[in-house]
């Protein structure tokens, strides 16, 4: 099904978790809102992170964002033309979600980095 | 790499987020402990759920959340042997997690199914 030229799949189900899965439920997309949530907003920033994002996944998943409400792009630069990419409300509202995930991952994977104290003070 | 068995990937980075999702970032993992915390605990029964998940998907991901501790699987009928699958601390840690997806999702899509109150009602 099309809508506003974004192609909207079947959803598995109407549950809740699964259709969050169908929108973030795989290895990448939580680590560039990681990213936006600490303040990285370009898109060679957000390439440079250490996870090494290929960037033909990069730039679905943020055009995907964009679509789904997450994110909105803004140019910030004419010539050449440049954009930025911010948090909506729809994302800033994941703050929750991310923090028990690095909570659960600061209980069992015991070696992973702290994260910084910013993180902990950000508000949806 | 492995040890005793296990075959454990090289993180992409140490960052909490990526490590977790490297273990459940995936559209698949939260549906099948969505199950579980919510009492489901056969193979069958998880076949079931209205996300109709394809049954080799199923398999490995029971097997991989063996492997890494989020659930244990347990015997209950001699002749034929048959197991059923229950969470361990690892996974009942994950509760707030999916609590929080669920928020999310309640808010973002507001045709979702309620979760049942005993869902709410679930500790780690």
């Amino acid at each position: 099904m099309t809508k506003n030229n974004i192609t909207i799949e079947t959803p598995r189900s109407l549950c809740p978790i699964s259709l969050a899965l169908d929108m973030f439920g795989d290895k990448w997309t939580l680590i560039i809102l990681r990213d936006l949530m600490l303040g990285k907003s370009r898109y060679k920033e957000m390439q440079d992170s250490p996870e090494k994002i290929p960037t033909n996944i990069l730039a679905s998943r943020l055009k995907k964002l964009e679509q789904q409400g997450f994110i909105k792009r803004e140019p910030y630069q004419e010539k050449p033309k440049r954009y930025r990419y911010v948090l909506k409300q729809k994302g800033r509202d994941m703050i929750p979600v991310l923090k028990q995930v690095t909570l659960w991952s600061l209980k069992y994977s015991p070696d992973c980095w702290r994260p910084p104290e910013r993180f902990w003070r950000l508000e949806p």
